[in-house]
């Protein structure tokens, strides 16, 4: 149990995720001396659906992935990863060292026949009250034209049989709809995919559409990813703070301007607020043999439960293997 | 006079820059049977301050620079910056295509001593009641390390004398903090400007810090640029479009709710309208041997005029010249 606060967190996290969820079992991999003062008095029932596998190191959130991987035994991310890959456990959930997990559960879980790299995918609301599926987002800063059509394909698996849209519209972040715009990667991929009947590609989308529902499924290298996705949330967080305090205001608000402060920022945080990364989690790791999420390291016990949620729902839709059977009947046979 | 609406736009906005700037003279280069009638019972001072230019073509929106360029001959765009490089205009500014632009003002123009290529900049506002210099937003896709270099120094330039921040903070975009991350040519960047004493460079930020002011200068390649900036732009009109009309609302608002949703549309417009794309304008080309700005294509009169505004303060910044002497100051000479 690593990530920014540990066991502080992650705990609390676990036991609300019990408490919600009366089917979930749960294996807490780290160190039991922190783990169980933090389980005392809790609820027998929930204590009863949970287990503490002993890890004695955690992996280091500065630690080189290179570096990290080979002096890895022992730490409860490899722990937790070979329960997943043993089968004792159906995903694993680390807030630790994102590169670390990334390398480590690619060596250890390997990849889905098909897929060169395996891509950390989210999936944020937008304005047509549905979610757009987004990857990579930093699992790889150099992809080319083969991986972006294999995590095309992944998006697309993902907004069907997760996000329940039927033929999910499929588009490459690009700088420019024009067809000649943009690197060549993304140029290459663009012709694979409208030359696959199988998704529904709709062309190059821009930064600006990735909150209007423009496309369910939006495909880019992972640098571009993050630049995305965290531009997206720092503008949210800054009008959010906006709205919390405008600037210029007297200091004393009267109650009615608070009685409607309180009224606005409840309807922004209703549609926008989990786009806060205060307040929304987890990002799956696609195109394993197995299930891994990846939480914020800073991510608070609401933040954490809503990964390990994520992580149920991802079980639940048996992901790993509906992407199998899509890349098999999608992608074209190797001689 | 192209982009996306032409004269119709230009020209009102130009008659509005004109009134605003009683130093201002501007030539329209144009079709003068599209801008006279435009110009008819106008105000005679404004109108003595300007000078139809004709020209009989106009390079297409859609256009492939690369053939745009070489049949460009009598277009607007060609006569334009050609008022430039004779030194018959200051400055030139346009609406139309970017990629042609970009290219023939390279071509004509010629880059600075020192500048491999020129480079898309613009200023955003901050939270910190400043503003923040941020290029390349799409000149250049590919980026060497050098490249980034003198986009620092050119950006620090801005940020110094037209901003009028002292020795100005320069950061590297990039999807984490740390060294090591991050793609070659951004690290290599990375380790010439950490020994370029004459640049206040502080590292990495992230896409979440873009309006935050950790920095004063921001420096990317075209692509990342482009996709922060479009992304920041897309994620403030839907948060903006919500608190016009939040989503759930009952159809008839109170007059109370009405009030202070007036009320509260106009805090944040006045920190951050600007940054909805209708609201603001104005790219520079930096790194010319002239001033050259790219408004929106669908820049409306009052954005239009924005970008007239700008290049009127980079012509009194002397932009073009303060950034000669200072890569003649910070760049090794090359043997």
């Amino acid at each position: 149990m690593g990530g920014d606060f540990g066991p502080r967190v992650t705990v609390p996290a676990a036991l609300q995720a019990l408490a919600s969820n009366p089917q979930l079992k749960l294996l807490l991999v780290g160190d039991p001396e922190t783990i169980s003062p933090l389980l005392a008095n809790k609820n027998a029932e929930q204590l009863s659906r949970l287990q503490i596998i002993p890890a004695e190191h955690v992996v280091s959130n500065d630690a080189k992935p290179s570096q990290a991987i080979r002096s890895s035994h022992g730490t409860s991310m490899r722990i937790a990863l070979n329960l997943v890959k043993t089968g004792e456990a159906q995903a694993c959930v680390s807030a630790g060292n994102t590169g670390v997990l990334m390398g480590l559960a690619k060596l250890m879980l390997k990849s889905i026949e098909g897929i060169e790299r395996p891509a950390l995918m989210t999936m944020i609301p937008n304005l047509k009250q549905q979610k757009t599926v987004i990857l990579d987002l930093g699992a790889n800063i150099n992809c080319n034209s083969r991986m972006l059509v294999q995590f095309a394909i992944m998006g697309a698996v993902m907004a069907e049989d997760v996000a329940g849209v039927k033929n999910p519209r499929v588009a490459l972040l690009n700088i420019g709809e024009e067809e000649s715009k943009g690197l060549d990667n993304i140029r290459e991929a663009a012709m694979t995919l409208q030359n696959t009947s199988a998704i529904n590609y709709i062309g190059y989308v821009e930064g600006n559409e990735l909150l209007t529902g423009k496309t369910d499924v939006l495909v880019c290298d992972g640098f571009a990813g993050n630049v995305t996705l965290k531009t997206m949330e720092g503008a949210i967080r800054v009008i959010l703070s906006l709205v919390k305090s405008p600037d210029g205001q007297k200091k004393k608000s009267s109650w009615l301007r608070k009685v409607f402060k309180k009224w606005l920022l409840k309807q922004i945080l209703k549609r926008f607020g989990h786009l806060n990364p205060d307040q929304y989690n987890g990002a799956t790791l696609l195109g394993l043999r197995g299930i891994v999420i990846k939480s914020h390291g800073a991510a608070n016990e609401r933040a954490f439960k809503a990964a390990i949620d994520q992580a149920v729902q991802t079980v639940q839709n048996q992901i790993p293997d509906r992407i199998a059977v899509r890349l098999d009947a999608v992608l074209p046979k190797s001689e």
